[in-house]
């Protein structure tokens, strides 16, 4: 493509680089309904990489309307990309944690090998190599598959202790997420005490937290120094955030803005993934609730991201999803129109609720519109009182009544919206395979991937 | 942004147009896995607007892997845009397809007026007041809600015969579809004859075709000398792919080269849209042996378009369409994995099917099995034995043994991708809302769409 200027006629000879004038040329229009998405600066020094675990484009609609305008990610919307795993048409969490953090296809439940057992270089690996700091923020344990795969290599992502220990012998600076009896593992004898991740973390350099209180005050972590920051904040995973108040544990917008803060003070850089696990777990219950406000959570994160690359101008923002989970659909045949918005009422968790009905689940009607403020009819408590699995039933009636639609307890095979932040972020327009994603990140952070 | 060059000093006081130099300005990078996109010149003469009814983000990919490989639109993804209509969440094709052609959301049912009842000027109509050509191709009657979006404006889609008299008084040159009967409609003694619009047609210019033969035979149109071609070749809607073979009727493929080698001849360009209307036909039934087709039909369409436009050079193609038609996902609960391929051994849609059980369905095994060459276990045969719907359920099993999930027999609100090829195909990257498609195009083709 080019442009036609008006200029001199070059037969007059004069040296035409005497001054620089400034041409206007081809500025890629302002996509969308956004107002802008951080084009200016060409040079990255940073990537904040942003996974919502299950969110597919129907998370996004459901979302917008839950919401009741545009999430903060609408705006930067690049492309869709492909998701299968080496061995299957519908990806795990492990295989796609590899794809997206090491550009190769591995098995489902691998993480950081790829389906000949080598190891991989991951996009944090790289980063890492090339001077820069970096850190993994999680809800779930933070030795679940998704973290996992960007700075371990297991044939198993349940070997969590494992991961673990990987960790704390590894580059990574900043840990923060769920898990500490991952860190504390029972041995046989049911005895904590034989092997203690934690003290070993602190021995090698770790600040560890264990509350929002202690993590908003541990900024002064030095990584230039070689300081690292470790917190969970739970012995599993985190809460969902629709019960989090009731915990010690911080936002997941908070740890994201620890993480910044202190992996800022590296001059060389830095890279950091944050997940926003606990979408896909709603997902697989079918619990809209659950995903609409852990969903929530998440876009505080993300806001607090595109914040610090706003000031930054170096920082490269990228939020991708790395599959769908249950086959969520924006309207459904229960209840005419998308009524996501009415979940903003829902005060817990369908496991939650499950576990206030009685034994015969009697008191279903009166429990139900308890928790959810929904006015449920005689059908709809009907097949939570007859359902081999009651959680799956409140969840499917508060669908219905929300207008969305479920076709699964497991992932799907459907193809993933990327979007993107800051400069070189039109590198991601387009159509593109999980694979991609870290092979651009790499290419805009300038450094070697290797695999 | 801007490109900086090297230029001579202002000061000198030079005539800076007298000579044209091509400034090789921020060429896009090649967007994902395509390997081109028809980049190359900016100036475009003709749109050919491409739309596949009830084709969202999940057919996508479910038709991927029924192809077993990408399909032409694939490389050439763009962004996503929102589809509620003025009154309701979740838009009908009469709503989407006004404003997909004018810009202008309305209430569902209504075309080509807003919601206050005045008349909208359409991409189509703005074309023609330009100087160009225009055509509407159709698998429907040619008068259904898609087509008639972009040259009529009546207050209810379902007056089919009020669309088609605006049609032969206005300005479109090609008309390709189905619906004599909408021509000839029956008065209310049954008698045809009273109104017949075929003639009127005729007698104000237009050659009238019946049959593939006749289409193909009709290339010498000429357009500049105010010829004009109607061609229906159904009395109601066009069959479904899966039956053409037992007709006369052209492929959407044939109607659609037909259409450009009629319209090219104008030398002021033209305006084309084509519509597979049919796939969200199949999926209000969740028929996806039928969706698939369908869509395989629909992209024999899109490359003849897209091979014009790579000859052509000055011709901007976009895909896009205007809803999701039963919340079809990628994956379901049923089997395990994507199975779509299987889709290519269904040989009837599940409509022909159910008119093969007997009346206590007791061949429903033997039949179901016959037309779709699966095998079928004994609580499938069950299901459809007991259902209300027999169609329907039918085309449940067949979905299951896909892997294609449904959750509808509506449209549903996802976001929907749009895909374009040509000059000035980068204008649709990014996030958008239905109305801004035409507000495109206008813009590239330098027509005014007023509204």
């Amino acid at each position: 493509m080019f442009k036609k200027i008006g200029a001199v006629a070059l037969s007059t000879g004069l040296v035409l680089s005497a001054v620089s004038v400034p041409v206007f040329a081809d500025k890629p229009e302002s996509p969308g309904k956004g107002k802008g998405n951080g084009y200016g600066g060409k040079k990255i020094d940073n990537i904040i990489y942003m996974i919502p675990d299950g969110f597919s484009g129907d998370y996004a609609s459901n979302y917008r309307v839950y919401k009741g305008e545009d999430a903060v990610w609408d705006e930067h919307l690049k492309g869709m990309f492909t998701t299968n795993s080496a061995n299957a048409d519908v990806t795990d969490s492990a295989a796609a944690g590899t794809a997206m953090a090491s550009g190769v296809k591995t098995n489902n439940g691998v993480i950081g090998l790829d389906p000949e057992g080598n190891e991989l270089t991951t996009i944090l690996d790289a980063s890492e190599e090339a001077g820069k700091s970096s850190g993994l923020v999680a809800t779930s344990t933070i030795t679940h598959a998704t973290p996992a795969s960007f700075a371990t290599n297991v044939e198993s992502r349940n070997n969590q202790t494992e991961i673990a220990r990987q960790y704390i012998s590894g580059e990574v600076d900043v840990l923060l997420g769920g898990g500490q009896n991952m860190f504390l593992p029972e041995t046989e004898g049911g005895n904590q005490e034989e092997l203690n991740l934690i003290e070993e973390a602190q021995e090698s350099g770790f600040t560890y937290t264990e509350t929002r209180d202690e993590l908003l005050d541990s900024t002064d972590i030095d990584v230039e120094e070689g300081e690292k920051l470790l917190g969970l904040f739970a012995e599993e995973a985190l809460s969902p955030e629709l019960h989090r108040d009731q915990t010690v544990e911080p936002s997941l917008a908070e740890m994201t803005e620890v993480s910044i803060e202190v992996l800022e003070q590296d001059k060389d850089g830095f890279f950091l993934m944050v997940e926003g696990s606990q979408i896909d777990w709603a997902g697989h219950a079918n619990d809209a609730a659950w995903a609409m406000s852990d969903v929530a959570a998440f876009e505080d994160a993300v806001e607090a991201a595109i914040d610090f690359a706003e000031q930054d101008g170096k920082t490269l923002v990228i939020v991708a999803g790395d599959h769908d989970t249950g086959g969520m659909t924006t309207g459904s045949g229960a209840y005419a129109g998308l009524n996501a918005d009415i979940l903003n009422q829902v005060t817990a968790t369908g496991d939650f609720i499950a576990t206030q009905l009685n034994e015969d689940r009697s008191n279903t009607k009166e429990i139900v519109e308890e928790y959810t403020n929904l006015t449920i009819t005689e059908d709809e408590v009907q097949s939570i009182q007859d359902a081999s699995d009651a959680v799956l039933a409140i969840n499917r009636v508060v669908s219905d009544h929300a207008g969305i639609g479920w076709t699964s307890t497991n992932h799907t095979g459907a193809d993933i919206p990327v979007y993107a932040y800051g400069p070189q972020s039109e590198k991601f327009v387009g159509f593109y395979d999980n694979t991609d994603l870290p092979k651009i990140m790499a290419n805009a952070l300038r450094v070697n991937l290797k695999n």
